[in-house]
């Protein structure tokens, strides 16, 4: 735990399965006018809706609707939100939906009175708003556990017409005001999103944890996490109505990226940058890119920090040291983590995605390449990796 | 993690050893008039208090002081705090020192304008100050890891007059609104101090994660802060001025007792019970009470809860399970708590704080006794616990 940094996290968190009750006073500080915000119908057959409009009229609160956010929310998108928020004056925009949503209502709430260029100023430039400028209070609802955007800065957003996806983390004024976590909300999830999101749960934790090799009382909370959500997820893949699992999937996805476990870490976050290329090629859900080519990855990370990867197998998957060195551990670690994805039914390789040979060319050539917890990787890299992931 | 709960910390952390240098920044936002209050000399000796005040001026602040806040700060004291606070109209109020001195400045936040009985509404009749009432913001520059106070809204004072000490925790509203976390700002303290401090942080964890056998993302992180927290202390009482284990002693304390890892739990808490009822027959430092009982009081717990205490054996002190009963490795690890309280030269009993035979009946009949973590003690129980830490 070397080095200086600032934690502030002011998002509020309504946990349980009655957390919905506390919605109207959760709402009531802020303006009368309300965007709720939303993706498809899945809410309105899963009795979200209901709670929420319900929730919103015991506030008194008088709504403006903007549905249709998308798996990968749209600059587009974002300027039809623009132009409703102005039309209306909206004074709160709550986001009822996964991370995409949520994404979604952060970059609409730095946008939506911006007089430049949003695109521009925000993801391009990675610039934050003014402090003069006017933003708009988020609300998060959330249905899908994995992302962590209910209680970070974090928003990604496509420009089809660039042909670019960006992520801005924005400063701790544009993080959700609140966010509702009913574990029960997240029951009618199909079950391979659900396994998508506990993967991307462990890779966010992983891509912390797996950067520097001194001792840091991150990396003892990360591994804190890890095993919770491998024990919990041993029994949501068997029983997905098994509410103590999924609330624990749900707690723990949300404090794996709410900047706790990166305090004091350098961090990696390459899986993410290769994971983000394989979705330019196939339409597979992010969290199961980002398994696809896990073991691969940090069997190469493994070569050059064996010890931290001895570690993580000796506290996250209990493999007793038993005189081995720490490069036999390690790769018994990853063997672990490899067991786990095929075991929850998280994608094992590329193949299972249907990526064939001759696109990881474009995958390696897509992949936006910086020094990651441990290395700086070439291209040539990046295409042993992807092969390994086949 | 099963129920509801809230979880809602708005402390903004400055950590690391140029942390001061936003003091001013952090300052800013707040009222004219700054009460800075502290304890003994000691941050004129260590230099904090000249670069608190150097960062008071340089924010442009008028300073009032109030000094000689003690250990457990009195309710005397504190209305002295109230009437310096109403004479000088202070805005703000600016604690520098451990958790005593943080105790007091939240209690003179509530107290300040309280127009009753502050002793009674708050303390005996455990009130919150009404919405209407007007509280002073807080902002804490820390001197000693272990309370915790920096992140939460505990606050006990001890009224003399009536021979009663008693905490209150307040809501968030009385939280410190930021916290400067250097943890050179630890570096003289004597040895003795933190050592109690470290105990003090192990048993806040402690008493929350022995409660309950569900399966709890809270307890692998209260697993994770007690490896953290063992490991750094190992290195810190032979070389206290290693700044890499002061630090994660001083970060593992905040999130020892900022809320996090009690989410989902029941909680205990009759260690710093019994720790409290010592205190009354010595003048032994808090941290050292808890140590003296630890052992004894979870042997007898680790009787009623074998499984949890199994667990605490495997994954925080490593021990083997080797076909072990839950018995035998609950006691192997309790060994083992037993044998690093030793190690680290925390009071490993009560004869070695001065504690007679003849004054058990006294500090058992101190002991204010409730349902713990796992079972209702009776008065004959807490005198076999305290024989067998004599």
């Amino acid at each position: 735990m070397l080095g200086n940094f600032i934690y502030s996290n002011p998002t509020k968190l309504y946990f349980g399965d009655e957390a919905q009750r506390h919605l109207a006073e959760a709402l009531r500080p802020y303006g009368h006018k309300v965007l709720l915000a939303y993706g498809g119908g899945s809410i309105k057959r899963n009795g979200v809706y209901d709670d929420v409009r319900a929730a919103l009229a015991e506030a008194g609160k008088e709504v403006v609707e903007l549905e249709g956010i998308m798996p990968n929310p749209t600059y587009e998108k974002l300027m039809e939100g623009v132009r409703t928020v102005r039309q209306h004056d909206v004074d709160f925009i709550l986001a009822v939906g996964g991370g995409s949503t949520i994404d979604y209502a952060k970059a609409l709430s730095a946008a939506a009175w911006y007089k430049g260029d949003a695109w521009q100023t925000f993801w391009v430039e990675q610039k934050d708003p003014a402090p003069d400028q006017r933003i708009l209070p988020v609300g998060a609802v959330l249905t899908m556990a994995g992302t962590g955007s209910e209680m970070n800065g974090g928003s990604v957003i496509t420009n089809k017409e660039k042909g670019m996806k960006i992520g801005k983390v924005f400063k701790e004024n544009l993080y959700p005001r609140f966010a509702v976590l009913n574990p029960k909300y997240t029951f009618s999830l199909p079950q391979r999103q659900m396994v998508a999101g506990i993967f991307d749960t462990m890779s966010h934790i992983m891509e912390q944890y797996f950067s520097g090799d001194d001792d840091c009382t991150s990396d003892y909370l990360a591994e804190g996490l890890m095993r919770s959500v491998v024990a919990a997820s041993r029994v949501a893949v068997k029983d997905p109505l098994d509410y103590e699992a999924r609330s624990n999937l749900m707690w723990a996805s949300t404090w794996a990226l709410n900047t706790l476990i990166a305090e004091g870490k350098t961090e990696d976050w390459m899986v993410h940058m290769i994971g983000h290329a394989v979705s330019a090629v196939t339409d597979a859900t992010h969290g199961m890119t980002l398994a696809a080519v896990s073991v691969a990855y940090y069997r190469n990370m493994a070569a050059i920090a064996p010890a931290r990867f001895a570690r993580f197998a000796k506290v996250v998957w209990g493999i007793p040291a038993d005189g081995k060195s720490d490069a036999e551990l390690a790769s018994e670690g990853i063997d672990a983590l490899g067991a786990w994805i095929r075991e929850i039914g998280a994608a094992p390789d590329l193949s299972s995605l249907g990526v064939k040979g001759d696109q990881l060319d474009a995958i390696a050539d897509a992949t936006i390449i910086f020094r990651g917890g441990y290395t700086l990787l070439t291209r040539d890299d990046i295409m042993r990796i992807l092969r390994e992931s086949l």
